[in-house]
This record gives C-alpha cells, structure tokens and sequence, in this order.
C-alpha cells in the first residue's frame, strides 16, 4: 500500500547507486575504472576559472549559457537557436524522450546501450522496440530502422556506443538517417564524440544536416573534458522548437553556477583535452592487449573503456576485482554475461587491473 | 511541421528566461530583486569548502549524498531512506508530479503558485484543478481539499507561497492533511521553510507524519543558504518506494560534485544562515513600511520577498523599474495585474526600490 500512489510504470524499480563507496572501499586506494570517468582531473585553468565564481553562487545561473552557446554554435555550425543545455547528457536524454514519446508511443533502439536508457523507457512509460546487435556488438543499422513501426515516435542511436565502446562508419549512420521516415525523431547520442573523433570517426551532424526529418545529437563535458561532476551537456537540435520543448521539461534551473565558466575554461585549454584523448589511447592500447594476451578477443572501443568477452560469467570476475579495490562493471545484458568492461584509468590503474585479471582468471 | 515529432502538450509553448541579462543591463549595476535569491554570497566555510573539490570534478559524485544525508535524517527525523536530492527543488517539482500523475490524470493545487508548476502541470499533461484563493492571496485550505475528485492523485500544497510569501497556520495544514484522502499524494513544497521558521510558522513535518496517506516535502539550499546556483534540494518522503521512484525519474547522476560539500559546510555556520534571514527581515520589514507609506497593502510575507496591490497595472511598473536597472516582478496572474513581487536585497537594494517606486508611481 506505500506504493499506490506511484504510477504503474514507476513501481518496484530500486535504485541502483552506481557511484556508491562500499564499506571496505574506504580503507583502500581504489581504481575506479566502472564509470568512464576521465581518471585526470580537470585542466588547471578550469580549476582556476570554477575558485573564481564561488562567492556568485547565491545567484541563480542563465541556463541557455549565453556565453558558451556563441562558441559551440561556432565549432559546430549549428544556429546558436537549435542548442541548448542540459545537466550532463543524462538528464537530455531523459528530455529527449520526453518531448516526444506520450505512454504507449514506441521507442525503437539498440539492444545494447547503457543501462541508463531503461529507466529512461520507463520514465516516459514506452512501448520499446529492441534491435539486434550485429555478431559483433556494433550497432545494426538495418536492423534498426527495420524495427521502426507506425507507433514510432522516436529512434536512438549511440556511437560511439557504450558498453561496446565502438563507433559507427559514415554509411551506417547515413543508412540510419536516410532510413528513418521524415516523421520520426532521430536521435543520436554522442557522449563519446571526442574519442571517436581523435580516431578518425564520421561527420555525423553533417550526415543529420542534410536530413529531412526532425534530430538531435546529444555529446557531454563529463568525459573528454573530465567534467563529469559539473554535469553540462548540450543537444544540438534540427528545430529551435525542439529546443523549446527540451527547455520546458528540463526544469527552470537545470545548471548549477560553475558550469558554464568551467566549459568556457576548458575549452580554452586544447592541449589538456588532447593529452587526456591520448593517454586514454595510450591506455586502451594497453589493455587491449592485455586482454589479446590472455587470449580474448576485446571489442572494438574507440572510447575511454573496453568491453571483452573472458569465457566466464563476467559477475564473479567483477566481485573479485572489487574485493581487491579494482572496480569494474558488467554488460547488464543476459547474451553478454560472459564480458566484463573497464573504463581508462591512469598507468597504474592498467597495470593493477591486468595483474588483478591474469591472477583472478588463472583461479578459476 | 518543425513540430510534428514534438507532444501535443509540449507544443508552441516559447521559453521564457528569468535570468536573462540584458543589452542595457550589462553597462550598469543591477538590483536583481525578481528571482527570490539571496543578495549575500555563500558562507566563506562553503566558498573554502568548495574550492577544495574543484580537483575531483572528473568524478560523477554519489548523488545519494551519504554524508549529507544522516544530518538531514538526524534535523528532521525523518529515516534516511526516506530522504532523496534534487537538482534545486526545483528538480523536484518535476519528479513528483512525474512519479504519480499520468496523462489526463488529475491535480489539485492553489490557483496562485509560482510559475514554474505551469511548466509541471505541462509536462506531466495532466488535468489540472486550481483551487481560489482566500480574498487575501493565502491558499485556502478547505476549497483546496474540495476540489479533490475521484481522478486526483497530487494535491500541491506550498508554505510559505510564491508569489504571496505567506504561510499557512497550523490549523491549516492541518485541515489539508486531513481532508486529502489517503490514496491521493499529498505534497508540500517548503522551499521556503527556513523564513517559515524565523517567522514562528509550523511544524509541517509532524503534521505530515501523523498522515496515513502518501506524503513529502521538497525544501532547498537554494533560498536561506544563499545557493541558488549550487542546485540542491531534497525531499523528505513517507516510504522509501517514493525514494526508489523519484531517483528513478530524476536521472542517475543529477547532482554536481561540489553540492554535498556545499550544503554540509552551510549547515556548519548556522550564525550565517541567522545573519541572512535576520538582514532579509530587516530589509522586509522596510519594503512593507514603504509600500504603506505610499498608501499600498502589501500582503502578509514571511519570505524573501513581498508582494503588493500597486493599483495600476503591475507590467509597467517592472518594465520602467528594469530600465533604471532594478529587477522585480509581476505575478503572473490576471487578477493580480495589479500586482507586484519585489525580492529581498541588501540594504542599498531596498533603498534603490523604494526610491524608484516613489517617482515611478508619482509620475503615473
């Protein structure tokens, strides 16, 4: 009876802390490598910027960032008008679905995405359509826009993608755009954008530029940047309407003081966001064949984390690691129990994690 | 046809940016009195203690709080799984109407509340009954409590009110507890609960928790702890499944990483927190003296800010006030046209408003 007055689709979900300390944790150095988090902190000059604006906190900030707008308009082309803010890309993502899915609406997206996005169908209490993935974990874009039905209303697609860390080639995502009807909204998650661009991805607001129907790509500051605690994200929208709807469900105030001058601040520091993109390929490197070493076939991330089949369930592996202060996390999906996945850290964190997994699978 | 891939209920509704600063604005000091912030910085404990976790910001924060959250556990007695965080209440207001009202479902709430739950009734694209307010601008306990239907299922209550600044007695509160039945969600928005209590207003919290049906009870750093750009509110929840489902709802990671740090260090200098609710009922008390002086009634604020009949319309005066650089407010209802809200500053603020005020009306 304390749960009548939630609705249906909200009910009985308990929430998962994935950022929470466990008891034994706090006596040990931990290497945090399950949360794609960027392992350096951020770029000096952002600190500097963030000390400066302390005493301003008593004020609430403007959330359409009309300082950083004008500069991302710039880097991206996209009319200062069809860009707005959210905290962190997770909270657009709950907007996005929001502005255009009503309950029972279909949502069409891949099979394999970040855990996240269910409670996201719940939220917006969506009939959900699932696509395959290809044999290899990337995302099909056949199989996806197949999926789409009179009911769709809205299609996402990630890349590069996570739990596989892999990206999508310039014709798949053309495929995706061009195949999906006029009259349904496209959207295109691209958290990970910086790495994939460090390796040679696609253009893809280029390809969605030319597209008739209504998109939006959503991309963050928490993870090339190393903001993940100043939650800022933007979306960039085919509609100044779009931005309108996402402002309206994203609340009043959804950026907090620091967020827009530590953006600014981090922008202007190029070299720093170029020296975490290539440690974290440096590292990816590394593990890659760590894995390789140990005779598994990792998938292939472009991003700051590797996800690889290890011939075990993935969740013993996992409490092991934890047990020795290494955490990493699982797929979250039952056809991929036997992968485990690790986010970049520093070297030292490489090196703890390969050690930590050659012992714990000669174990077992 | 840029619209068709947004909701009907979402639609043609523009954006409307109170912090926007503007041209003229940025040449001259403004009195920013329109947005109930608080015109003192943040303690120097909470600058200090801010400024110490710029560092870890490549981390996402525990968005449980699990430092913050015994204190707050131990202030109010309420158990801590009980207890969640919002990004500002205003986050809040968003989840709750979320996690229990579907679409077409019904609201009850006062007819004058802030504007912002317009935007909440939209998102929700629920059916809404607003109650009349008492002749005075108070909320009205008992037609509040009549315009609950068999289709109810949130009743919206908030003491102290925005825009009137007035709060209810505890009979009051008592006779909606009483009266909203208890499969109906009862919710009590006390953003301003801290001027309540320097005011001798009452104790919700016990009323609430002697309710057999649903509750909870949203309040903020924002207002009396000067944080307004921090974005941190809780809510204090009659079960933990109301927990489960509003952090569902409110995204995983929906807090910044200095906000648990912020809020814990303004909690540790409650001789602040008495000097800016003392400073605001001195400077209170000299706007409501000025409004009588010029022959006005202003109504019976306990708040950050106080609302007066200027009679004549309300969106002149605001308009000739933001040319000299004072920003107030109307209240946003045609039966208050006449209406105006001015916040609380420092003691240069009340002066500059009640300067302007005098030449403006004796010039019309």
């Amino acid at each position: 009876m304390t749960n009548q007055h939630i609705r249906p689709n909200l009910q009985n979900i308990p929430f998962w802390n994935p950022t929470q300390i466990l008891e034994h944790e706090r006596k040990m150095h931990i290497h945090r490598m399950d949360l794609n988090e960027c392992p350096y902190p951020p770029a000096p000059g952002v600190i500097e910027a963030m000390n400066k604006v302390g005493h301003t906190l008593n004020r609430y900030p403007d959330g359409t960032c009309p300082e950083l707008t004008p500069i991302i308009s710039e880097r991206t082309g996209v009319p200062e008008e069809h860009i707005c803010w959210g905290g962190g890309s997770t909270q657009l993502l709950n907007s996005i679905a929001e502005i255009a899915v009503s309950p029972g609406q279909n949502i069409v997206a891949p099979h394999l995405v970040w855990k996240r996005f269910q409670g996201v169908y719940k939220i917006v209490d969506a009939d959900v359509t699932v696509a395959p993935n290809k044999p290899d974990g990337g995302i099909d874009p056949q199989a996806l826009t197949d999926a789409i039905g009179n009911n769709t209303r809205l299609v996402i697609c990630v890349t590069p993608n996570n739990p596989t860390g892999m990206m999508m080639s310039e014709e798949e995502v053309q495929y995706v755009s061009d195949n999906t009807p006029e009259n349904v909204f496209l959207f295109m998650d691209e958290a990970y954008f910086e790495f994939a661009m460090h390796d040679g991805g696609p253009d893809v607001l280029r390809i969605l530029n030319e597209r008739k129907g209504p998109w939006v790509v959503s991309r963050t500051f928490s993870k090339a940047y190393g903001l993940a605690g100043l939650r800022l994200g933007y979306a960039l929208c085919s509609s100044p309407e779009t931005v309108d709807a996402i402002r309206l469900v994203s609340s009043t105030f959804n950026l907090n003081g620091f967020a827009e001058t530590a953006a600014i601040a981090a922008l202007n520091e190029p070299e720093y966001t170029q020296f975490i993109l290539d440690s974290n390929a440096t590292e990816r490197q590394r593990i890659i064949e760590g894995f390789r070493t140990l005779g598994f076939n990792p998938m292939e991330s472009v991003t700051n984390f590797v996800s690889a089949d290890i011939g075990r369930p993935g969740t013993a592996v996992v409490k092991k690691m934890r047990e020795r202060g290494i955490r990493i996390s699982t797929l979250g999906e039952s056809e991929f129990d036997n992968y485990i996945r690790v986010s970049m850290g520093v070297p030292e964190d490489t090196e703890a994690f390969l050690t930590a997994l050659d012992e714990i699978l000669g174990a077992t």
